[in-house]
């Protein structure tokens, strides 16, 4: 085991150990340790430029914060739209299409300025997500150069605004299970769009309530008679501000947040469209009816259609990230002026801040939340390489694929966790509008159920994970990867986790188990060897209890309803392994210094509290002794205490534009230092 | 160990184990087992009637559900205060108060009013706390005579609107330390009720902002110069819709929920009321300025004064616990209508409660929301016990101060989760405020504040186990308990709790430890132990650790800011102890049949996932083998498969209203089943 990243990294003033029990927390906190501009330049890495000109857009347009709870829902949604249209005309917004079209090229880039528009009001983020990502993504990616010329060029600028409509009232994440209808009509050269039943409606579709006039429309294909799987097609459905005929609209109503942004419903009566509103890169149907497609097998076409829309995915989990960094600012500052009870001094209440549970509660977050943000960087860096050099190679799209749906997952819920605590940090006023949190609460609230419920996501992760991304990875439905698990691919994932396997492998790298001490419980290699032990034996087990049940006789799908929590667990696991992959990667390749200091002490608290979450299972088997187990549970307590006089840096190092943060008496006294932070990196 | 327990108890049609892998989960459920209304019955209890008022008064006044949507903040207000007022025309909100003002006499009642009414829209619920039971209850329970001959009647009936203006901006959980003045002036025989500080201003304060008429505010007494502590006074602050002179009156403005509820801030500027402004019951000046009060110590006196409105806190934690059943109702009957996937069939998709995943996410929390239930039940009885006997036991009082704080902490934090698992249950449906948990969330959010933050009441938890509930219990801040800890009353704990004497007094009845073997893993006696030893170790460990580090020489408060998370660990411990033990309580207590082999189900699954979630403390101590660890968990799974055709039964059983549920596309095809439960019961 590697020793020289055991010892004391960081630049902080304070021991860690019996010395912080002789030293007043009361007294004035050290603030040094690292310059924070210096860390908002690290994290906005390669994309500072992007990021600074969102930051600016979001002080410009600052007052929407207090719009949204003022303005009647309706001037909202248009201040919104507006908002958004003006954001376009910076070139913010299509930085992720192509040059010839008045876009940035850049999908890197596109990716980077969404997740900072988090740090503002989520009802832009939204409605921008919906006309450019999935709208605009959508007739990008599955459009062909005739629909590049007739709608990027609008899109782009907000001058055509659209839909992408895909969800029904009674099919979210199946989407192969759809009931909307394209039936193709050889005499008149069109195609049919059809809603067939009440459920098969179109669903909380972005721009359909009030703005969008054209939507991508997802439906099943008939084509002579035979069915082609769902597709999709640009079809007109507002026109004047009126719906176009055999349209039916609906508005959703209220909703919990996000109500900037006009969701609605649409049913299609029979409505037609010219042949040429298929969007056609992966099928087309000739004049005379005649379908083809260079992607043979359907569920292979599917699922390849579908991941050409992975950014959303990849969007969606930056934007949770982010806004979960106003959230840790808030309650950070404010624990930093709140004082409440009497406790170290008689002449003074404690700074909340200085109590070990308030550190307890924020701090294992705030780890958290520069994993994520490293994670996700990692993330969409591969999305860029394989979206900007069309890399063909099948493994590694599928991997891309898979890691956005676990980023996505632990990304949102991760944002769900964090601004839920640390409202509570803030009491009584944690709950007023005026300090943020009820915005950050509502509004990112969906975002567990955007592109994909998080369950669901998490299911597509162990997917790949027992079918080593088979070519059969893309046909699977939980059905299929039973029976597929079962039968084929399962030996290999057995052989390759079988327990004698691992030890083996794992054999001299590993403390614990037989260790009772507490020697490199901080030490990288150990905390990383840990997650990948519990990866791969969850991978192996679920495996072979899929095996066992199937091989028993079991109706498939009952068996895997009955590992699925195991099977959640695993998926878990390898996100959580890949997640804190990337913080070390991170860390270990930036130069020595104070910035590489204050990393590996988040590092070190994040590596450890998530095996503090699940130490259960590593004492379960036998990776933990009860002793080193505690011992892991008190280093994550002298972490936090480490971690406390540089917490207003850490938060200061997000970025976060101070009109952003708002909650003027919770965060005024220290809004001095923020204001610093982001005009040293613009 | 006790035997005969672990035998199967439910009627459920379905066997657990292996069997269960051959039963197509998406067949028929069988909805058989036990009869809803009469477990509606049970649950209702002493106070059948008086919940049966209140689910008619919630049904009557059901449009207040789309009204808190569709209104403006101030005529929703102005609605709220009206329905209010006509609640209290029907008696439901003045059980509490004596029946010679026009009171029902029955503290209990007043109770089960209250927390039925969280079955309904929060805002009424809240406006009805502020004024009966915030403001009632402090002329009731501080006041004297004429003070009741005074405000009682109007306050009643709901002519006479008031405050509790206790919490102020810089001083919530920490009360002895607010700001405000009330200084007597011997000289015209008045107080003067001054704010000295902006933070001194009361906030959140309920009916402060459009319609309280008086306060009762809470301020420093001053008199001839002397400091006694806190008082309380009624204080005029409005008049024909105009604050009084000296009253500066704030609107807190757009909160998180509750936007029903006016709540504001108020600022004094020598406001003079006459002497007997103050409610007197526990001190008075007397005109020429003499202080005298019966309780000598003003820390006891304090903690006495905040003792008799003990009230308030449990009847928060009943309302967190009821609005909960409303977010389970939605949540099973979606997950019994909705479908996703094919999984077991081809041919149809699967109900996704057929899951094993949507169970694990469900059925736990409906487990611990019949425990919580029951537990509350316990707890107002004594409530009822204690105030309506005027019973002086010292012990017993603050045991039951120390309960409530309890069931409200978890009670709230229950809330809080089940109703964001359950709206993440529900997808994109749940978003939308038609389907109620948009107000759920929003709604309750406050309620882990409101009363007390939860950390600081597991606090005080904590103080009355390591205290023993001894004389000094009142006087003792976090300060002051920690060094009473490490002074006298830590050897009493320590010897209690030595280890030594724990597994003492365990042995023969604690399988586990050595016992590798999954026998009597579902023993109620097994389960009962395992939490009281884990409680009594971590209260004796934490007087430990307090001795330790204060003999050593620590600044007090800095030991326990350190030693924290394992307090408020011990706090929770306890009270989980309690909780389920009013559970096994009330099993034990039906006669044989349906009902009591129903509840013995959701027993077992409570205790068991109550010992899951904490099973590396358990295996950490060694009371838990790894082996049956694993096995718990699988317990667990099994126990959510026997609760599946149960399910709709069970939440059924909450009684919860029809019109309380809307949600029509979401619970409709179910909405008969659940008209008869609450019918059957009125």
């Amino acid at each position: 085991m590697s020793t020289d990243t055991a010892t004391p990294r960081t630049a902080t003033p304070e021991d860690d150990g019996v010395t912080d029990a002789t030293h007043a927390p009361g007294g004035s906190p050290a603030t040094g340790g690292f310059d924070p501009a210096a860390m908002t330049r690290l994290l906005d890495g390669r994309y500072a430029e992007v990021r600074a000109l969102v930051r600016s857009n979001l002080a410009e347009y600052a007052s929407v914060l207090e719009d949204a709870e003022t303005m009647s829902r309706a001037d909202y949604r248009e201040r919104v739209k507006d908002i958004v249209l003006e954001m376009a005309a910076t070139g913010q917004t299509g930085m992720g299409f192509p040059e010839e079209y008045g876009g940035g090229g850049d999908i890197g880039a596109s990716v980077a300025a969404f997740e900072t528009l988090a740090l503002g009001d989520l009802s832009v983020l939204v409605k921008t997500g919906v006309q450019f990502g999935l709208f605009g993504g959508a007739i990008q990616q599955l459009g062909t150069k005739r629909h590049h010329d007739a709608y990027l060029r609008p899109l782009i600028t907000g001058e055509l605004l659209g839909c992408f409509a895909m969800s029904e009232t009674g099919h979210g994440s199946n989407v192969q299970a759809l009931d909307t209808t394209a039936t193709y009509d050889a005499d008149t050269e069109e195609f049919v769009l059809h809603t067939p039943t009440e459920q098969g409606g179109k669903d909380y579709i972005g721009n359909a309530a009030q703005h969008g006039e054209v939507a991508v429309v997802f439906a099943q294909l008939h084509v002579g008679g035979e069915g082609h799987g769902v597709h999709a097609f640009v079809v007109p459905i507002r026109s004047g501000g009126e719906a176009c005929a055999g349209v039916r609209i609906e508005d959703d109503g209220l909703k919990m947040g996000l109500n900037g942004v006009d969701n609605g419903r649409l049913w299609f009566d029979q409505v037609r469209v010219p042949r040429d509103a298929l969007l056609d890169r992966f099928a087309s149907v000739s004049a005379d009816g005649a379908y083809s497609s260079p992607i043979e097998n359907p569920n292979r076409r599917f699922f390849t259609m579908l991941g050409t829309l992975i950014t959303g995915r990849v969007c969606v989990g930056g934007a949770g990230i982010n806004a979960a960094k106003v959230a840790l600012a808030v309650a950070v500052k404010y624990g930093l002026r709140r004082r409440q009870f009497e406790a170290a001094s008689k002449d003074e209440e404690q700074l909340v801040l200085d109590y070990g549970m308030h550190q307890r509660r924020l701090f294992p977050r705030l780890a958290r939340g520069y994993a994520m943000h490293f994670a996700q960087e990692a993330l969409a860096a591969e999305l860029h390489t394989v979206l900007t050099d069309q890399v063909e190679d099948d493994t590694r799209r599928r991997e891309l694929e898979t890691m956005a749906a676990g980023i996505k997952a632990l990304g949102t819920w991760h944002a769900t966790d964090t601004i839920q605590e640390c409202r509570e940090a803030c009491g009584g006023a944690g709950y007023l509008a005026v300090n943020r949190f009820p915005a950050l609460k509502a509004d990112t609230d969906v975002f567990t159920t955007f592109e994909g419920d998080n369950h669901v996501l998490l299911q597509l992760v162990a997917k790949g994970l027992l079918t080593n991304y088979a070519e059969e990875f893309e046909d699977l439905d939980s059905l299929g990867m039973a029976r597929f698990v079962a039968g084929m691919a399962v030996d290999t994932v057995v052989e390759r986790t079988s327990v004698h396997k691992l030890l083996e492998r794992l054999r001299g790298v590993l403390p614990g188990g037989d260790d009772e001490g507490v020697e490199g419980v901080r030490d990288t290699d150990y905390h990383l060897t840990m997650l990948r032990f519990r990866e791969e034996h969850q991978v192996g087990g679920v495996a072979r209890r899929l095996k066992r049940g199937i091989d028993a006789g079991g109706n498939p799908g009952v068996v895997f309803s009955e590992v699925q929590d195991h099977v959640i667990a695993a998926a878990r696991s390898h996100v959580q392994r890949v997640v804190l992959e990337a913080f070390v990667d991170k860390v270990r390749g930036l130069p020595e210094g104070e910035l590489r200091d204050a990393l590996q002490l988040l590092c070190d608290l994040h590596a450890l509290c998530t095996i503090e979450d699940d130490r259960a299972w590593f004492m379960e088997h036998g990776r933990l002794s009860a002793p080193r187990s505690k011992a892991v549970s008190r280093e994550v307590n002298a972490l936090c205490r480490r971690v406390r006089p540089l917490a207003e840096a850490y938060v200061d190092g997000f970025g976060v534009p101070p009109e952003m943060l708002r909650a003027p008496a919770l965060v005024d006294a220290y809004a001095n230092a923020t204001r610093t932070a982001p005009g040293e990196t613009h």
